[in-house]
């Protein structure tokens, strides 16, 4: 009830504490998804709103409350308007956030006094919009511990899943998800943008073949690289780096049947038109590259004998 | 015809050189409507895509060119599967800058190289992921410098525009897109945003009056320390907030009149339903704030005669 309260204009700041006003705030932020779009965990919200709450003075207009009205009057008139359906998730957020730092460490004397008494605020923002300056500065300062967060920590997460080291954990989290797969569900979508960025990072075998031929010679060289490096330093050498153990044709056959095309498989099984796009192109690859290994090999047996 | 081809796994890299590459990554986060959705300008994508270039070694393998195959798979990918459709715009935007950024930096040397060798990397990161902690690593500094100014951008613009000195200003530019208002139009939409954060800002009368009312005392007493502060300093005086000019009554009749009213009304116009839940309050309230001013001066002239 409070909840839909909360969404219209006669709802009555005067009853409610300043500490139940955060939860009010954090239900803003939530009930208009804010959380499961942009992927910010609760704490990082209520670090935030705390720290929001911190830089409001204790005034007897420009405080918190009245940061704390202006915000879920923007809320109204968000529900009222059906902006929802009419604005991206983004823009909703940024006049949420916007009405909730726009007073931020207001001193209680206006624009007029700022100049006029040639104050510190006034000499840094040259008498131009001095008080609003300084509430985006704040806004800012604050913003740049969390806003970050938003975005780049599934950045980070994503990126990390390219170690190969971690390969089979995160394709077999994916697999489970497969028979229940649900795109409004978070960590559905964490895994599939994990596997996106995956199968991207080592799609070149879905390529066509006059295309992906060429990475590999650029693959092996880097491989032989290291491993020349390796040796000269005493290291262990990485057996599928070694210029004397490796071929073109044997390297890539098992690295297509035991990490492309069970990878490649499962996210078709999410989205069945991939199978020409990805898999049958791969398969051919395994195909051309299994003949290129036999016609080796039977050349070494015919040399040999 | 290129534009179409970008969409498909068929798409061939040896054919373009670098510069073109980067011309294309910018197709690519324009067509997805990153820049409309997210509020980036179009210098910022590309000082971003040139900090990324930057950052790839040329190396055999995990070069920009690389990045860019990546990057194109991801996106031929978004495409085949409909993920335009199927998940938030932030989150294609997290899948393909995370492919864009998935190998900064990368030395030509992989994981085990790193660990066997106690590089650097390997002891920054205790042997944990070395390489992709890496390229997280110097993705937030690309990142940094400009995913806060994907949003900050216009919080501080939204912020900016509650300094009253701009008031006319900005009703005037909203006033015009009226007649053609499009909320895919960029222009539209932000001064649609500053105008949604101008009325939060001033929406107290917009409330019922038992929790109207208050706040005005809140922002009389402020204005009264102001104007205290003032004659104590000797500094020119606002009349608005002189305790000896301005009263409760005819301090809000002219704000309701000259300020409220125009600014509501232009809101009403772009969404009708807004008549009964802001219009209406704020008439009843300037009729309340009139008939007190008329019966104070009453009774100041009754006093008087």
């Amino acid at each position: 009830e409070v909840r839909e309260h909360l969404k219209t204009p006669i709802f009555d700041n005067w009853q409610w504490e300043e500490a139940e006003m955060m939860v009010l705030l954090q239900v803003m932020y939530t009930d208009l998804d804010f959380l499961m779009v942009f992927h910010i965990e609760l704490e990082v919200l209520q670090n935030f709103l705390f720290e929001v709450y911190c830089h409001y003075n204790n005034i007897p207009f420009h405080n918190f409350q009245h940061c704390f009205c202006v915000t879920q009057m923007m809320y109204g008139l968000i529900w009222l308007t059906d902006l929802r359906n009419k604005l991206e998730r983004i823009d909703l957020f940024i006049m949420l956030t916007s009405a909730l730092c726009h007073d931020l460490d207001h001193p209680g004397y206006n624009n007029v006094y700022q100049i006029n008494a040639q104050t510190d605020l006034a000499l840094r923002y040259n008498d131009i919009s001095p008080l609003e300056n300084h509430h985006c500065a704040i806004a800012f300062g604050i913003l740049s511990k969390v806003s970050l967060m938003l975005i780049n920590v599934l950045i980070l997460r994503c990126i990390l899943a390219t170690d190969m080291a971690r390969h089979n954990e995160i394709l077999n989290k994916f697999k489970v998800t497969l028979p229940v797969f649900d795109f409004k569900n978070k960590e559905h979508k964490e895994v599939l943008m994990k596997i996106m960025v995956k199968v991207s990072d080592i799609s070149n075998e879905a390529r066509p073949m006059a295309v992906a031929e060429p990475w590999l010679d650029c693959l092996l060289q880097e491989f032989f690289n290291q491993s020349d490096t390796e040796k000269l330093k005493g290291l262990p050498v990485t057996p599928f780096m070694d210029r004397d153990k490796v071929s073109k044709p044997s390297s890539q056959t098992n690295f297509i049947r035991f990490v492309l095309l069970p990878l490649f498989t499962e996210l078709t099984k999410l989205f069945p038109c991939l199978e020409q796009h990805i898999l049958e192109p791969v398969r051919r690859a395994l195909e051309y590259y299994s003949n290129m290994e036999k016609a080796t090999q039977e050349e070494a047996g015919a040399t040999k004998s």
